[in-house]
This record gives C-alpha cells, sequence and structure tokens, in this order.
C-alpha cells in the first residue's frame, strides 16, 4: 500500500505537513470558500434535477412550477446562511450544531443532532459519488455501464487515500472547486448571451422528448403535496452549509468575520449556481423524468430500459457549449471532480465529529486523540463500508439515495437553531449593554426565524420522503443514538467504580511484600536480559520459573542454569498436559494465597517483531499467559522485550506514522483549545 | 453460542471429562475400532459406486470387470493392512506416517508427508459430508435438492461442535459405527438369501435404465486405462487405514497388539462391505453414469438434468429392503451419520498433526500445547474454510471431490512404507538375534511390497486422475509445504539470533540503576494501585507521569495530587496535539540518551474489563503505547491491572476454557510422553 499511493500523493498534495507546522495553516478566505463549501457547492449539480424530476411526475406543464421553488430554496438559503452567521458569531471556537444543541437543549438533543450527523455523513459520499459517476459518465458512458462499481470503486479510492492520511489540503481544493464554480458560471453567462443576444434556441438532448405525466392535471391538495416534495428535493442544495461553523479556528483572524463572509459568498454562489442552472434547463426545455424507462416517451413512445438519463446539469452544459466541446467535458470532469471532494469532507468529518463525541464519553476514548492512526481509520472505514452498502443497495442511483438525504440536515439545523435561541435568551438574562442587547435580539430573531423555518421544512420532508427511503435515515440515526447511549452508561458506571473517595485512602490495600518471577523456557539472550532487568527491580523475593513440557528440555535447561551459574533459583513446575498457563497461574494463586498482603511480579521476555506474520509466530503463550494472569488479584506483568532484527522495520513504519496528519486536520484549525472552555464549564 | 449447544452436547456425551480423568479413558478394541475406523469403514458408502461410474464409461457390459477391480481393491487393502501392523510394532509409541518418514527419509519426506496429510484432512471433510448428504438426500429428498447448503451447515455445526469441544467419545462413535457395519452385514445376508435361498429377483431403482456408453467397445490400452481410473476410484476405500498408527497410545495393554488386531479386524470389514455391496450392485443391475443426465437412458432416452442418482448403497439397501421401508431408512441415517462421523475425525486429526508439526517448529509453536483452545480454533477454522470452500466449488459433488482425494493418501502410505524399509535396514545393521533379525526381515519384506504397491497406485492415481482434479490437491500440497518451510526457516533464524554464545556473559549488557516511571492520567483506584506497586519495586528513581492534552483536566489532576498528599512527584508533559504515545516514547528515549546504561520501567495502569466490545472501550492507548515502547531499547513494561466489576465474567469464562478437551485427545491417549524419545533422539 505505501508505494501503491505514495507517489501520485506526493505529486498531486506535495510534501506531507508534519503536525509541528500545522500552526501555519491558517485558511485564508479565498481557500477556506472551497475546503468548506465543496459540499453545498456541488450539490447544485444534482438538486435542481431532483426538482425538475419530482414535478414531472404532475407532466412537462408542472415544470413551471419550478421557478417558484427555486424562489423558496432561495429563501430557504438565505435563512440558514444568515442563521450560521449567527452561530459563527457566538461559538468562535468551532462549535458545530452537536455542541450548539448539546450546550443548549441538552445531551438529548446534542446526541439527536450527533446520530443526525453521522447518518449525514454515510449520505455524503453515498450522494456525491454516485452523483459524480452519474455526471462523469454523461462524458464516458462506460462508467455510467458500470455505475455501481465504478462508483464503489471511487469510495474504495477516497478510503484508502485517507487511510494513508492524504489530508485536505487548501490547493487541492481550489482549483477543481474554483474551475466548477467559473465554469457553470460561465455556462449561465453564455447562455445567457447566446439567448438574449444572439437569439439562438438552445436545445437540451432531451428536448424534443415528451413526458408522460403519471399523475395528469394533478390538483389541489396532491398538487400541493408535489410541490412539497419538489421544494424537500430541492432542499438537498443546503447540505453542508454547517460545515463552516465547525471550522471557524481554522480561518485566518479575524476569525468571525471571515468565517461569516465565506458563509455569506458561499450562500450567495450556490443559489445564484441553483437559479441559473434551473433557468437554463427551462429555456433550452431538459425533459427529465422518475422514472425514464416507462414515462419518459421518444415519438410518443416509451424511451425503456437502455436509456440512461443525464443529470440536468450535463444536458443544460450540452445545450450551451455543444456537445462534446472541451468546455463541456472540462465542465463534466471538474463537477465529478468537486462531488468526490464533497464526498472526501466527510471523511474529515466524520473523525472530526467522532473525536468530539468521544470527549463526551459517547463514543470510545481513543477516538479523541488527535493524530491516532487507528482511531480515524476505524472511523474511516466504518464510513466507507455504510456508503458502499447503500450504494450498492441503491445501485449507485442518486435520485433514490436523495431520499435519505436532508432529514438529518435537517434535523440538526432545527435543533442547532432552537438551541442558539435558548443561547441568545441566556445571554439577554445578563447582558446589559444597549447595544449588545440589541445585536442579541437580533440574532435571536434571526435564530428563531431560522429554527421555525427549518423546522417547517423538517416536517415537509418527513411527511414528503418517509416512504421513500427517509425511514432508512431516521432509522441509521437511531442505531447510532442507542449505541452513543449505551456507551457513554457504560463509561459513567466505570467511572464510579474506580472514583476513589474523598476521605478514604484505604480504598486500594497497599501490599507488604513482593514476589518477583521471571519466566524462563530456554537459556537464551531474552531470558538473561529479562533476570539482568528483574534484578534491577530489587524485590523481596526472586526466582525464575520455567515449566516442563518436555522432560529433555527441562534437564537442557537445568544443565545450563548450574553450567554458567545464574544466581536467580530456579523452579520448575511440572505440566504432564503440556500446558503453560494453567500451571503458572496456579503457582501465582498459591503464592497469593500463602501471603495474602504480598504482591507478585511476573516477568515475561518478549519478543518484539517486525511483521504482523511473525506475531503469530511468537509471544502467543505468554500473551494469553499475560492476559490470563491480569484477571489474578494482586499480580502485575511485565514484558521485558527483546528486539528481534525484524523488528527494525516495524520501528520504522510506527515513526513514519508518527508522522501522520489525520485527515481533516486542516479544517479543524491548528489550535486544539477550541473546546476547553466547554469542557471546563461542563465539570 | 455457550447456550446454544450445551445442552445437546450434555445430553449427547454427558458431562465433559477433565483431563485430569484423561488417564481413565484408554480404550478397549471394540471401542477402538469405531473411534479409529469410522473413515475407511464408512468409505465403502462410495467407492464401490465410485467404481461403477467410471465403468459406465464403457457401457453396462464393462459391469462385468467390477469384481476384478474389488478384487485389486481388497489385495491393495491387505497390503496396506499388513504394512501398517508394522508400523504399529515398530512405533508403539504412535509414530504418524509424518514421523515415520521425518524419522527414515528425512525432514523433506516428512515435510512431504505432513502436506499430503492435512489436505487430506480437508478433503476427508469435504468428501465425507457430500457423500453423507447424498445419502441422507436418497431418503429425504429436501435435502439433495439443496446439497450444498446442506453439507455447508453440517461443515458449520461439526465446526461449533469442535471448537465448543465436544470431544470424541468412545461411544458417540460406537453406536451409529455398529449400526451401520450391521445395518450393510445384514443387507449383505439378507441379499444373498433372498437371492440365493429364496430365489427373489431383486431389481434396484435403476435396473430398467440403460447406459448410453460414452466410448463404446473400448479396448486395449484406452481400456486399460479406464480399469485404472476405476480402480483409483475405488482406493477411496483405503482412506483413513492410517488412524490407527497415529493412536495406539490410546490403546489397552497390550497396545501394539490390540492396536494391531484392531486394524486386522477394520480391514477385514472392509473389504468385506466393499464386495458385498458391489456384488449386491451387479445382482441388482444397479446403473449408475459419469453424467447421468446424458447418459443414462429411461425407456431410450437421457433422464435429464432432473435426475438424481442416488448412492450405490442407498439403492441397493432399497432393492434388498424395499423402498421406504423401516430398515432402508435407518441404514441411510446410519450411513450418513457414520460419514459425518468420519468428517469428523479430520476435526480431530489436523490439530493432532498440527500439534506434532508445531513441535517440529513447521507450525507456530503454540499448536504444540495441548488443550489450548485457540491453537486448536484456529485450525479447526482453516480446516472447515477450506472444506467449505471445496464442497462449495464443487457443488457438494462427492464423485467430483473424490477425484482430488486418494492423491494425498497414497504419498503418505508411499513415503511411510519407504520409510519402514529404511527403518528395518537400520535395525538390522545392529541386530544380532537371530529370532528378531528373522521377523525384522519379514516385516521388511511386507514394508516393501507396501511400498512398491502403493507407490504404484500413486502413480496410476496421478496418471488417471491428475486432470480429473489431483492437480489441485497437488497444489494443496505445494501451499502447505512452502508455508512450513518459511516458518521453519524464521524459527532457525530466530533461534540463532538469540543464541548465548557459549563462553560469553557479555552479550547482553547488564544496565546499572533503574528509572520508574508510572503513566497517570486521573486519581483513581486503578492510579493508585499502580503506584503502590511501583512503590514496592523500588527502583532508583520514581515518578508519576501524566500527559496534558487538557489544561483544565491537568489541573485538575495536579490539584488532586497535592491535596492527597501523594508522596510520588508527578511530571507533567505538555501534549498541544493530544497525543499521547509521542510524547511518553521521546521522554523515556531522553533519559535514556542522558544516561545510557539505565533502565527504564513503565508502569502501566490497566483496566481488565469482561467482554470483548469493552476491550473498545478502554485501554487503547496504553496498548498502543505499550507496543511502541517495546521497541524502544532498556525499557520495560508493567501492566498493574485493575479488575473492573465485569471481569467477573470473563474470568469464569477463562475458568472454563481450561476445563476443557482438545478434539482429538482420546485419540491422542492421555500419555504425552509418546514422542519424547524421538525429540531426545534428534536434538
Amino acid at each position: 500500500m505505501s508505494k501503491l499511493t505514495d507517489l501520485p500523493k506526493r505529486i498531486i498534495i506535495g510534501r506531507a505537513l508534519h503536525s509541528d507546522r500545522l500552526g501555519e495553516t491558517l485558511l485564508p478566505k479565498r481557500i477556506a470558500l472551497p475546503v468548506f463549501a465543496s459540499d453545498p457547492l456541488s450539490s447544485v449539480a444534482y438538486a435542481p434535477g431532483e426538482v425538475l424530476l419530482v414535478l414531472s411526475v404532475a407532466g412537462v406543464s408542472a415544470y413551471n412550477f419550478s421557478p417558484w421553488i427555486a424562489v423558496a430554496v432561495v429563501v430557504l438559503m438565505f435563512t440558514v446562511v444568515a442563521s450560521y452567521r449567527q452561530n459563527v458569531h457566538a461559538y468562535p471556537s468551532g462549535g458545530g450544531d452537536y455542541e450548539v444543541a448539546n450546550t443548549n437543549l441538552g445531551p438529548k438533543a446534542g446526541l439527536t443532532v450527533a446520530s443526525a450527523l453521522l447518518v449525514d455523513y454515510v449520505l455524503t459520499v453515498a450522494v456525491s459519488i454516485s452523483s459524480g459517476i452519474e455526471n462523469l459518465g454523461s462524458a464516458v458512458p462506460f462508467i455510467i455501464e458500470h455505475k455501481t462499481i465504478c462508483a464503489i470503486a471511487v469510495i474504495l479510492l477516497l478510503t484508502l487515500m485517507n487511510l494513508r492520511g492524504v489530508k485536505e489540503s487548501g490547493k487541492l481544493f481550489a482549483i477543481p472547486t474554483y474551475v466548477f464554480v467559473g465554469g457553470v458560471f460561465l455556462m449561465i453567462a453564455w447562455g445567457a448571451f447566446r439567448g438574449l443576444v444572439l437569439g439562438d434556441s438552445m436545445r437540451a438532448p432531451t428536448a424534443d422528448y415528451t413526458i408522460n405525466a403519471e399523475h395528469k392535471g394533478l390538483a389541489g391538495f396532491a398538487l400541493v403535496f408535489l410541490l412539497l416534495r419538489a421544494f424537500s428535493s430541492g432542499c438537498a442544495a443546503l447540505t453542508g452549509v454547517e460545515a463552516i461553523s465547525n471550522g471557524v479556528p481554522a480561518f485566518r483572524k479575524p476569525k468571525s468575520r471571515n468565517a461569516a463572509t465565506t458563509l455569506a459568498l458561499m450562500g450567495g454562489l450556490a443559489v445564484t449556481m441553483f437559479c441559473g442552472i434551473i433557468a437554463l434547463a427551462m429555456v433550452t426545455h431538459v425533459r427529465m423524468a422518475e422514472d425514464p424507462a416507462v414515462h419518459l416517451l421518444k415519438n410518443g413512445s416509451p424511451v425503456g430500459d437502455g436509456y440512461t438519463q443525464n443529470p440536468v446539469i450535463s444536458q443544460v452544459a450540452e445545450a450551451v457549449f455543444g456537445s462534446g466541446s472541451f468546455l463541456f467535458v472540462v465542465l463534466a470532469a471538474a463537477t465529478a471532480l468537486v462531488l468526490f471532494l464533497a464526498a472526501n469532507t466527510a471523511y474529515n468529518g466524520f473523525p472530526l465529529l467522532g473525536s468530539i463525541l468521544a470527549q463526551d464519553r459517547y463514543l470510545p476514548r481513543q477516538l479523541h486523540t488527535r493524530g491516532d492512526r487507528l482511531a480515524f481509520s476505524n472511523g474511516i472505514v466504518l464510513l466507507a463500508a455504510a456508503a458502499a452498502v447503500l450504494v450498492y443497495l441503491y445501485g449507485a442511483d442518486s435520485t433514490k439515495l436523495i431520499q435519505l438525504y436532508i432529514v438529518g440536515v435537517f434535523v440538526s439545523f432545527t435543533l442547532s437553531q432552537t438551541g442558539m435561541v435558548r443561547h441568545w435568551n441566556r445571554h439577554l438574562r445578563t447582558e446589559t449593554d444597549p447595544a449588545a442587547r440589541r445585536r442579541m435580539v437580533r440574532s435571536r430573531a434571526i435564530n428563531t426565524f431560522g429554527a421555525f423555518f427549518t423546522g417547517l421544512v423538517l416536517v415537509v420532508v418527513l411527511l414528503t420522503k418517509f416512504t421513500h427511503g427517509a425511514w432508512v435515515a431516521l432509522l441509521g440515526m437511531v442505531v447510532f443514538y442507542v449505541t452513543m447511549t449505551a456507551i457513554r452508561r457504560h463509561y459513567d458506571s466505570v467511572a464510579e467504580e474506580i472514583a476513589v473517595a474523598d476521605d478514604a485512602g484505604d480504598d486500594v490495600v497497599r501490599p507488604s511484600r513482593l514476589h518477583s518471577i521471571v519466566l524462563v523456557s530456554k537459556v537464551h539472550k531474552p531470558t538473561l536480559r529479562a533476570l539482568a532487568y528483574a534484578k534491577l527491580m530489587r524485590s523481596d523475593n526472586l526466582e525464575a520459573l520455567s515449566i516442563s513440557v518436555d522432560p529433555e528440555e527441562t534437564k537442557t535447561l537445568r544443565e545450563e542454569w548450574e553450567r554458567r551459574g545464574i544466581d536467580v533459583p530456579l523452579k520448575i513446575l511440572d505440566s504432564p498436559y503440556r500446558e503453560i498457563t494453567r500451571p503458572v497461574i496456579d503457582y501465582v494463586k498459591s503464592l497469593r494465597k500463602e501471603s495474602p498482603r504480598d504482591a507478585v511480579s511476573v516477568f515475561i521476555p518478549e519478543y518484539v517483531v517486525g511483521h504482523w506474520y511473525e506475531h503469530l509466530l511468537h509471544n502467543q503463550s505468554a500473551l494469553r499467559l499475560k492476559g490470563r494472569l491480569l484477571f489474578t488479584p494482586g499480580v502485575m506483568v511485565t514484558s521485558v522485550p527483546w528486539q528481534l532484527d525484524s523488528s527494525e522495520a516495524a520501528r520504522r513504519r510506527a515513526r513514519k506514522r508518527a508522522e501522520w496528519n489525520a485527515p481533516g486536520s486542516v479544517r479543524r484549525g491548528p489550535v486544539p483549545q477550541q473546546r476547553r472552555e466547554k469542557a471546563a464549564a461542563k465539570d
């Protein structure tokens, strides 16, 4: 693996940053925008299409509602951006939605948000990669023919990259994101120029198709429901907006202001692109249907199963730039790349959130350690596996996957905004400065509106999408919630168990004497070293212990022992059944029984090896013995290592690992102070 | 799992034997026969059918050769039995084929035999279970319709039973084996009575079918080749004969004589049943074809894909006892059960051979420990997985699987017999007593003939079966051979590396002073215990070390430390990146650099937990730190355990495990002395 990904990585992102240099990598706005906004910006690649898809159920005439839906999405986007600008100012330490909900609404709300976000990260990977594959497929038909396998291959690639520790680099994100944004804007501008100035009639490849409406002449409640569903789908454009509020510490100073500005910029770009694409789709007569094989007609007959429905952005690009033109291909590639980068943000966000949850003891503690490769690996593999399963089950169909999406996003939006309202209420109770109070009242009003609006959208999403797949997302949330609650309960009970009473020092019985045992099988260097070390640790009683599984070997050992004049008494225990563990345990127990106030110290010579398969060949009995010994009260076990030559390789690997940077370290910002006030406040 | 298999197990085999009682379980002949002979005896359930199948290629007329083939098999069986009777007398310690070849022909021959036997065990499981399922299927059609899945289910069941430690119990083996042998003899007798005395014309269910010969009028070399192929298939009846020679120590005294008698008994029973079934098959006009769908005709047209070809033993039973009769069903059930027991012998033989190979350092050492559950588990899972893969790949078709079988058996037969010839040669060189010399010369003659005959069969099997599947078995042998050679090479190089020069005591540098460090995160009971123990181990320098990942927590720790007046200096290292491992390693290294002749002892408080999932929640940083520390020269690591309440469950499990008996312990016999002379002779 090392050789496999190293060279491309070096080429793409340059020499890996040593974490001591992390302090230098504060992000200017122009880099922060692509780092944090690739997710929300990339969603304009699929969100407009989803709106048209849903509307198509009521026939082409329903497409006329799409500008209204776009308006609703724009209003929602402005609301959310405005709300999160308040978050950014109120929590300059990078309090994400989890933090905000946890602090202001209590741990249950916090955990709900966390569960929602975890599910969301999985879906970000699944949806973004599926959509990226579809966009790439509009230029390269081979890919669309092997959609699922290609999507899973991309997941695998991202996973390997992240496991290796290719971390977010500003520049890596900047180029494709800017190419994408630039390309979309150029497309909108060129489309407007051709349409308005040149008067060209641009036609999408599906312009001549007709749609066989599933429900003709929909009206009243049914129509409203359909429009709400279309709106829900359009809301996919809002996913990822909260990312900036997590990443404030990564910004250059003034952090909050810069973050807020970037947030506004991102919102502005996203809605412009969203509306532009919807408008171009209308002008170029893009035709999309939910089930194209049946409902999309070409010359009056259904297009059938062989038909591939290209994403709206690629159809529009084809109409504006011309089929197969250079710009069309560049835009398709940039779209796919931005979508893959959006998926990559989940690879960074997942362990980051995990680390925060671990600090609050909802997840295993070690996830909290920054740069702990193993902890991150577990998170990354879990994320990738869940996303791959979803991609496989839904055939890498972004339209189907989007049905599960958004629920989580709006759960966290709503709870976060509600939490912000509480936040301001609390601060208003003590704040006396009129100017500050005015600002707070204004912020509270914005957050209240945000909470109300996003809550409303959440209800709409749940109502319109529940049977379409939102239940899967809810189920996922419940699973995460229950697991994390159980972990927290476990930690709490252990903490209680091991707490030392404030007054007592007697909780821990102090042993009076120490009996040391060195386990010996043969006279070789590891044994001699263990003996030397055991002698150094002066104890009241020192003896060497060997288990006789073979009389011949035992005889040899005894002779060697005498010949070399080793000055530690050698005790030999018989083991007619060739067992090692039980005689040792029994002997230790008998020592403890004789003098219960003594402690026993067992020295085990251990081989340190360099490769995982060597572990299978060595130390197995030592490890098992150690495992059993630890269950015996009053015993401690000392490993005296002997480094085999092959261990040099492992040492090198370990050193390399130590220099590794965890994914997401750029967006986390260099200062781990961020959550300290919080932790202190709660303790 | 515990609850799942415990009750049926208790019911079937009674209370588990404690290994102290192993000494009582020496086997009388009447129990030893079923224990060791279920494999060779059960093979008469498929071997006769395989002969007919191969012959059918040349049409029904070729069936007339089957008595001649039976005669050849009988001669071979007598040769092999006679040869192994010599082994039993020469190696009363239970020297299996591996031992014999290793001692007399050198390690390469020994390893070849070992590889062959390992492959053979896998095939014993695959073939026996597939055949058992086919026999069961002749009574219960549902099973034959879901052949592969049923076979894999049986493998799974046997695996679980063996993992749990249901060991071979004489009685468990005796009943079905005797029912099977009794049933077959009853069938032969009743068939003879009906045919010869009553003059009934018994007709097998396929008696009216005709065979469309693949090659009509085969003659000359082609015919000879076909007959040799049929003979090779018939040789399946010889698999498992060597089992008794491994198990001599398990017999009652006089061990060798009893074992030799049992061997002869087994050979007699097997050939009688083999010939009886072939004869009945001829009389009842059983018709079998290699590819029945095409080559078996009913009223002149092929029977087609839907046809299930029942095993010859069940067809004969149907003809003799009547279709669906009580005895028919009992025999089918007993046949299946005996075949499953035969598969179970491989579950016992595989770890047994593994243990011997481990003693010779061809496999990981710990496999040598008797009653080491984990070691056996690995072997059992490996065996089951390999067998399941074969069953899956070959659709649980015993006919196809048999093509891979036998190669291994005859490789080990041939090498073992050749080894015996060398054995006698060596002894003849020194033996002077004329009576003994006469016996030896006679034995040598028998073994020479055995070696020659089995070697010939091996060549025949290789020639006639290579393209039919024997190459798979050979490939498997090569894989085992190469792996074991590599393991041995590794162990040898390590042994050389750690050997102490005879004259020098300076190989191991003796440190002069000891610096002890207790790792501390909070003041709780585990920490206090670790401190108390560290103080007990008097060192030149003792300090507590804490890594500051959070200033608040560190402050609390420092205050607690002072408040409680703990008399060990507390050193706090900063870790701005929330890492634990690196600061500790760096600190230890700096200590070593300051005074290179000092040793460093690191005390780590560890939680002892009761469930595997709790491991994920605790000790992770401790374990990782320990792993890294062991790579640093001059360091030893002491785990000071704190038993959490939940660890009680694990202790109970561990105790239960300690009372567990390894599969195969009955056939190994109670005395582990068996191989000692050998080991001593070689060292």
